[in-house]
């Protein structure tokens, strides 16, 4: 633990509790978790815990155990107080009162209840057990090793893993999947021989109010358990699964359920058998049932074998095509995990038309918060208004992606063993901000950005550091689309790690994933008209908008329409001029920002500000990269010269 | 040794040898090699061997031994003979007879004299003893495993080696360089603590006439010696060299030489000591001396850390730029070890002006048997028209390449542990056809390929087999040519494994391997008057021929000129249906030389046929992925239709 960076938890954001006298009401595990804070808190600042009545400054009051997330806060008599009916809730309301800091000691509040939009709050780690050959020990990871595991096998190093639950509780996460959803045969086995590696980890993430989850093959009863088939209508196989997870409730009595990449990139799954995925996923969900347990069932299903000389297959249809079909279906304990575009966490992509089109199915929706296409952590790139945007997209609050999102809200974690827990310091906001916005998908994240920079760099250094981090973090997610690929069209990206610029590299691809430039225009036709039809997935008024390139937002019109390059934006631009002046746009905000993280120097820790400032010097390069790259591309093939004149290669 | 393919010695071939009586003259381990054969031969075909006179069909006789490998050749009076006044010499005579057959016996000779026109014939193997993490076992590999390493250690199996020294002794080669020119740790060694396992190959080597040579590092004083430098003309370093390199002939008393990769692609070398590479090749030569050896040098030097966007920087420049004005300083035994062509094996490059331009030092020529760039034996392409056309350019007989290669001629290795050898059964005739025109590079190929036929093939089937395999390999590497980078300018492979096409897959990056394509034209304006200055590196009357688009071959056209895709080639046609035409040709040129491979079934023992028919299969795939995409990525950048309304996506 040495050298960990205390992220949004430096003991100085437990100042103003450890200064006070403290009411502690209640009992059990999580209680005792809020109790030793208190107490570590007063032990550094002087202040007293209690569990007698008396004259006190806060009081934290466990009325029964209920199970519910909530809490009510108030303030009022020179009396702050936090009442939960369930352990969870006494914990997140203590978080509560750790984040508003000595505003919830100053301002009188009335009592108002707090609730989590959604009952889980969930990271999923893409973490390999055995090291990977090609994908290595985190899939995507770019934070150096797992927290979890180190060539082969767990760590061991559990004061790590709590401290990370601690991080994840003060933001509202309550669910864990420890392993890649690429289970590998290493991976299989936690669910057996090796579950009580999981238990460890488990372990020391209960007392954080988290539930551990696990990436299980679809195939484990003929890899594991050794049955010649995994058919899911299959008694024997049924019988295989449900005494696997009742040994896994044996090792683990609160465990969380499977989550599962099936018939998927290579992966098993049902198709084999001539099931459908609801087949696969209610048969996991009736061996978890009986244990309260659910399975995640991804919905990232398409055919990684395409020709890209045939215009008629559309990935983007894909989840759609495959599982609208199945709605209602699904046991009630079976969740569907969509990513939130029909894509693959492009910088920008359309929200799924998946979500919102199975009314009769939990459906929980997939964010990416490791940047893997949005600049490895080596790029600065706050996703808050992306995630923002897309959980509030919907015709109106009822219907909105967050609403939609009833089996929870999932990431794929950013973090491992590196010091500052996300490699760039700066993301750790991504995750803080997919925490706060999966408690409350309306938050405003600019609201959750100034939360995240008050608590990690906390009051000392005074409104310039806030201002220049503000600065810095708000626009990084529409500046690295400037200067990456334009106008929704994605993918233009170096095949296999997906670092960097390459305007072609999966345009001949087996992927689904192209751009069809050639000297005319470029784009792909999803219309109804003339297209794909994938602009037809959506319900309406989305259908009819994205039909047509004319009234197509600007940002998606690539997604949804091939056009000329002199095409007209709304924007009064022409398709060409906008690639131009977006690319040096982009690259000028990222050289405005490193200027700006320079001019921090003396508010920053040294290590930090090196950090930070050593991976702008690289994110500048890269920007520079994919501006040439791109804007020589599009010249070369367009032949139409920049208005202003630049330097274009 | 079960099981492994005998290539160009069934054992039929030497059935001629084996029925009649041999008589063998002189003495010593190369005479006693040649006994061996002579008398397996007899001993399944019954025939006799003596070393007594009397009367013989056969007389090889070794006269002294003055190091020379040429022989005298002649059969008169019932009696073929064959005289040598070197032991290798009587070797090589030896297999002559054998690629004669039945004809040695049957018809009269006169005397004449065969010598090889270049003293060293040598393969370099860009074997691995740890496996890469990369690039494996071995680098650029297309055959399976290493034959001499394996996970870190030698094989052991020496049988496997003498069968391979065997083989290459009869086509002539007779030198080894046993492991990768990019010398990693484990590799390093081999120089110092591990040499006894290179001695053990050299052992099973040496019974064939082949020398065995050390690919080193530069760095090794420091890596191995722990000195402090490896500065070619510090002392101590040279002494430590000097002692190395002793110790090597201690162990290998025939010894052949280091092969040296100097600051070359990450490499280390003498620039980091202010040093020239006469500096470094030098040291390591005078370490040589004293016991006979020689230092290969390589000349492949560039900038691997280009910009993409400076167009001054040329990539195929580079080895003449860095190596001609060293020319006279390099000592005797220090070999300048040049690639054919400028840049890197593509399928079609100009010579290398370096070649030619240094007549007062020893060049070797470097060709490269491994089908790194010319489709990693899955796809048939016998190499041997483009090492002729590369062997007899020149002025005239005495400029040629084949004459001015006084250091010899060295191919990378094609062969692995593969049952035959070489992964694609058929890509033992570009080993094969090495070795012959390594003897004679005048030597007609299309005659060596008959030979290879008919050695490997046997006399069995008759002419329909040796036609087909004629008509399958004769034209093969024009027909990849064809389908593959047109008019000579390279790359446009998919970076890293360098397998399929990927047109811009080099475009933008540093290892400079670019084409300029846009709307209106493509290729490389190497020209003096308006581009890199690289056509001036020739000598005339090549300097003027490359100079202009209006002199410069076709084939080399996109090499030297960047043009429009309207421009007339001498072929009558423009380059833009030139491309579509090749494109189109070439694929169905797989298709034939498929279906006449599919013919032969009843001519070829099964595994044989059934190995190449599946690498059909994958040729042809690919062949039409390469058509494919090369001909959709033009027709959108220039928008020109293929004038036969051939389907392009």
């Amino acid at each position: 633990m040495q050298g960990v960076d205390p992220a949004w938890l430096p003991d100085v954001a437990f100042r103003p509790i450890g200064i006070r006298r403290t009411l502690i009401r209640g009992s059990g595990p999580l209680v005792d978790t809020v109790h030793g804070e208190v107490a570590g808190a007063c032990e550094r600042f002087g202040g007293s815990v209690s569990r007698e009545s008396g004259s006190y400054d806060l009081v934290l009051e466990l009325d029964g155990d209920d199970g519910s997330e909530g809490f009510v806060y108030g303030r009022g008599d020179g009396c702050t107080t936090v009442t939960a009916s369930g352990a969870r809730g006494l914990l997140y309301g203590f978080f509560h009162v750790v984040r508003l800091g000595e505003t919830a000691f100053l301002d009188d509040a009335r009592r108002a209840s707090y609730q989590p939009e959604s009952a889980l709050r969930m990271l999923d780690h893409w973490d390999n057990v055995a090291v990977h050959p090609v994908m290595g020990q985190v899939e995507r990871g770019y934070a150096g090793g797992s927290l979890f595991w180190e060539d082969g096998r767990a760590r061991g190093d559990l004061e790590r893993v709590r401290a990370y639950g601690r991080l994840l509780a003060a933001c509202g996460i309550n669910a864990v999947a420890v392993n890649n959803v690429n289970v590998h045969a290493t991976e299989a086995r936690l669910l057996t021989d090796r579950i009580g590696e999981v238990a460890d980890i488990a372990g020391a993430l209960r007392p954080y109010g988290i539930r551990t989850h696990l990436s299980v093959t679809f195939a484990a009863p003929v890899v594991l358990g050794g049955l010649a088939s995994a058919d899911p209508l299959d008694e024997s196989v049924r019988a295989w699964w449900a005494e696997a997870t009742a040994r896994v409730y044996t090792a683990i009595p609160d465990f969380g359920g499977f989550v599962v990449k099936a018939d998927s990139e290579g992966q098993p799954g049902p198709f084999a058998y001539g099931r459908s995925h609801a087949d696969g996923a209610n048969m996991l969900a009736a061996a978890l049932a009986p244990h309260g347990g659910s399975v995640h069932w991804r919905a990232f299903v398409y055919n990684h074998h395409q020709d890209w000389r045939n215009r008629s297959t559309d990935r983007a249809r894909a989840a759609y095509d495959h599982f609208v079909p199945l709605d209602g279906e699904f046991a009630d304990n079976a969740v569907l995990q969509v990513k939130h575009g029909p894509m693959d966490f492009q910088v920008r992509e359309p929200v799924s038309p998946l979500i919102g089109a199975m009314p009769g199915t939990r459906l929980a929706v997939e964010l990416q918060a490791t940047q893997e296409y949005t600049g490895q952590q080596r790029h600065v790139c706050w996703l808050g208004p992306m995630w923002s945007e897309v959980l509030r997209f919907g015709t109106d609050g009822e219907s909105s992606v967050g609403a939609s999102a009833r089996g929870g809200l999932v990431a794929v974690a950013n973090v491992g063993d590196d010091p500052f827990w996300t490699g760039h310091p700066l993301a750790q906001a991504n995750l803080y901000t997919f925490g706060r916005l999966a408690w409350d998908p309306n938050a405003d994240p600019h609201h959750v950005l100034d939360e995240w920079i008050r608590l990690t760099f906390g009051p000392g250094p005074g409104p310039g550091l806030a201002a220049g981090l503000r600065s810095i973090l708000d626009g990084s997610w529409r500046t690295y689309e400037k200067y990456t690929a334009p106008l929704g069209v994605g993918f233009m990206v170096q095949p296999g790690h997906h670092y960097g610029p390459s305007v072609d590299g999966y345009e001949y691809s087996p992927w689904g994933t192209y751009h069809f430039a050639d000297r005319d225009g470029v784009g792909v036709d999803r219309s109804v008209a003339t297209g794909t039809g994938y602009a037809g997935q959506y319900a309406k008024p989305w259908a009819d908008v994205y039909e047509s390139p004319l009234s197509c937002p600007d940002e998606l019109l690539l997604f949804f329409h091939h056009v000329s390059y002199g095409h007209m934006l709304h924007s009064g631009k022409t398709v060409i001029q906008h690639i131009y002046d977006t690319h040096f746009e982009g690259v000028a905000e990222v050289e405005a920002a490193r200027e700006r993280w320079a001019s921090l120097v003396d508010l920053v820790e040294p290590a930090r500000h090196a950090r930070v400032a050593e991976r702008f010097e690289e994110q500048l390069r890269s920007a520079r990269e994919w501006r040439d790259q791109v804007n020589s591309y599009f010249f070369r093939k367009s032949g139409v010269a920049d208005e202003r004149g630049r330097t274009i290669y």
